[in-house]
């Protein structure tokens, strides 16, 4: 009995010494990032210097360059791009719609083309109807919806607190309202933008089409400008002419920017941490992301300035391609199955650099419950979800059944006020709200790699 | 044993339909605040309509008359003035500062008076001498202070997360910073700005004076002219000269404007929500504190467009001059007191429109549990902070050991960017939070009602 009671002593000590430490280092992360942080700079640097980065855009080609001389500038143990092929799309210099009421009145509409629509031959003129569901648009038929315009028009809820979960219910609209517009003969598509704010930003983003169906032009219109639309649909006949002369290239060479620290006791196996260097073609990627560069930059920086020597192989990754095609995560993910690296786990920060909620985690319960036992440490620091949910899209493609893949959760409200629009700058951006994302994602990462997440 | 398990089931029947009831009514409250919200448009006609609102200005009486009106239109059971004595403090038409460096060069400081500080005699002209404490300052002595001006310059700490605890940290000097420095013979001071943001903005705020103690000049500097300044000091003597030409007048009246919807078992016991309806005389006091004014008056509106009966009496309180004396919180208390008034709990919101967090409760151990007894209720909606702490400034003088008083937590993050400056406007609000925060103050003057704070 005696040394049963030493014994549980020794462990009780043990984890409250381990507590000890962790809370100590903890807080040593955060100093940095607050006192001494550079995520604010470095990402004014991207936003302003770079600019925005479509993928395989002149400013995509400089993010790389600016990305790599940035972590190389840190001193880690390697920095390399990994060579990837990227889709080549370009919005046009023409890119204008109106439309004509009942009345004969003309009215300016503020579009901006989806992500990877084929252009307008000419001025595209069309009647245009308003639906707000695929059901709807299907109950229309082939009859009401051949040789129209198709407005999707289904707002973002707003009763959601979680502004993602809004996202999700009104994707379908942009990603797939061509294509099942086209498969019912309508000759182009208006999507309200995904946004929960009532403004003139049009907010573009990716749709997709599908080899056999024709592919019909598209392009999100503001949320005011929807209004303005379904009002003048109300009262009778409405004609939209539209222009649009977007350009489809050959795909392009491109790269993902990979920085490391090499592990000590357990280096093969990798942690990762990551965002998407690329951006759409408007405003500067602040938000998105960005923020998740300058995080995951940062929280390397900060681990690397505290003379942190990690276990585990830290990795990060500055993804190419997330915005449209994903070539970046895909690529990735085949090339480490093909060397067979070992993933232990990967976050990733891609919503934004708001004041930070928490994680979750897409893995097993027990990954689950490690992530939350965790959370005792991060709740000083008004951490407070750390629950089973999405990771991110440019670490999806390394799932397997076995890496914990891990999404950085901060503070959802203004997200989608800014995404994918011309409003996403970096005056959008709160330095301390950006500063606390970069050291909560170091914290974890330290977590993971000290008491690993299996 | 069947009669005892009947009775177990029936409790944890009731508990749970009780819970579920909750749920559902909360959810209601959310959906009423985000859909059908009037949170966002009654702040714009507040910081619009009315603007800056000082304590006894033409603005604060249009505040007054504006909130009136507002609260009439909802039809609640009462709607009423209280009469207070108010100091009025005016700032003058001259304000300017600037600073000559130890080779002569004149670099003008953005300045703002302090609130309640008397006026320069002309221009005062002096050399500045900094300090970050008052240790320090009580350690230079007379002898080294007499006759200049004080320069207070300790920076908000940024690695609290809660930054309200930075402003903590730093307040003395504005508060008492002219009290201590003409203790020693200083003729004018200078302050610091509390604000964690590096900018042209300075944040003003109250001093107070002592009789016995001479009354001298004060004004707040912004941080960037805070470190312009310093450089200057660093490098040799500086002179600073300064002009304020502020003005103190005899008190007058104004009003708390109070609605109430009266109770039904208990309609003696009251609970109140409160914010308060002055501002500073710069920005449109959009976040301090339009936005707990807007909260307050929604969450009314809420409750009873849901057609909730309160069982005790809901007091819907704008308080005025909370920035410069805090007499509408004072009177109010003074009179509750005199009038027997029982005060179940008083919930106050004065931390700004931002993405609600949780509550705070000054009061019983008891209390905080009874607190913390609503938390998962309220989880779904991201509150997650039920804690012991403070209160707020208006309600604070209902203290008495049995009334909870409850301060309603935003995240803090970007408070005092805006905090007492110009900056302070509608812009800085955004919808969704705003609205959040209405729902959430909301639901819980809905669960004290219904099952008590004690």
């Amino acid at each position: 009995m005696r040394h049963f009671l030493a014994l549980f002593f020794l462990i009780s000590f043990n984890n409250g010494f381990a507590q000890k430490t962790d809370s100590v280092f903890i807080r040593q992360i955060y100093d940095e990032a607050l006192l001494r942080g550079e995520s604010y700079q470095n990402l004014e640097a991207l936003c302003k210097g770079v600019g925005h980065r479509l993928t395989a855009s002149p400013g995509a080609d400089q993010a790389v360059i600016w990305g790599k001389e940035l972590l190389e500038s840190y001193n880690f143990d390697k920095v390399y791009l990994q060579k990837i092929m990227v889709p080549h799309w370009e919005r046009g210099t023409q890119e204008s719609a109106w439309f004509t009421d009942k009345d004969g009145e003309r009215k300016k509409i503020n579009v901006l083309a989806l992500g990877g629509s084929v252009a307008t031959d000419g001025t595209l003129k069309a009647e245009v109807i308003e639906v707000k569901t695929f059901d709807e648009l299907k109950e229309l038929g082939r009859a009401k919806v051949e040789g129209k315009i198709v407005f999707f028009n289904r707002a973002m809820d707003p009763k959601n607190v979680n502004t993602f979960r809004s996202y999700g219910g009104c994707y379908d609209q942009r990603g797939y309202g061509a294509l099942e517009a086209a498969k019912l003969g309508a000759v182009g598509v208006l999507v309200r933008s995904l946004s929960l704010k009532i403004d003139y930003f049009p907010h573009t983003g990716s749709l997709r089409y599908e080899e056999g169906t024709d592919k019909i032009p598209a392009a999100a219109i503001s949320t005011r400008d929807a209004y303005f639309l379904k009002t003048a649909i109300n009262k009778g006949k409405v004609i939209v002419d539209m222009q649009l002369n977007c350009k489809i290239h050959p795909d392009k060479e491109s790269y993902n920017v990979i920085a490391e620290m090499t592990g000590s006791s357990k280096k093969d196996e990798i942690i990762l941490i990551g965002g998407h260097l690329d951006s759409w073609d408007v405003g500067e990627g602040a938000h998105d992301d960005g923020a998740g560069i300058a995080h995951s930059i940062e929280a390397f920086r900060i681990l690397k300035q505290l003379n942190y020597k990690p276990k585990r192989t830290l990795r990060c990754v500055l993804y190419m391609n997330e915005e449209n095609g994903n070539m970046g995560g895909k690529t990735y993910a085949e090339k480490a199955k093909t060397a067979k690296e070992v993933h232990h786990a990967a976050l990733e920060s891609d919503r934004g650099g708001f004041t930070p909620r928490g994680f979750s985690l897409d893995g097993t319960p027990k990954q689950v419950e490690k992530l939350q036992s965790f959370s005792e440490l991060l709740k000083p620091y008004d951490l407070h979800i750390f629950e089973a949910g999405y990771g991110g899209v440019d670490i999806g493609p390394l799932k397997n059944g076995s890496t914990a893949l891990i999404g950085f959760i901060p503070d959802s409200q203004r997200y989608f006020d800014h995404h994918h629009a011309q409003s996403d700058v970096f005056e959008m951006i709160n330095q301390r709200e950006l500063e606390l994302g970069a050291a909560a994602c170091a914290s974890l990462l330290y977590l993971i790699d000290k008491h690993g997440i299996n």
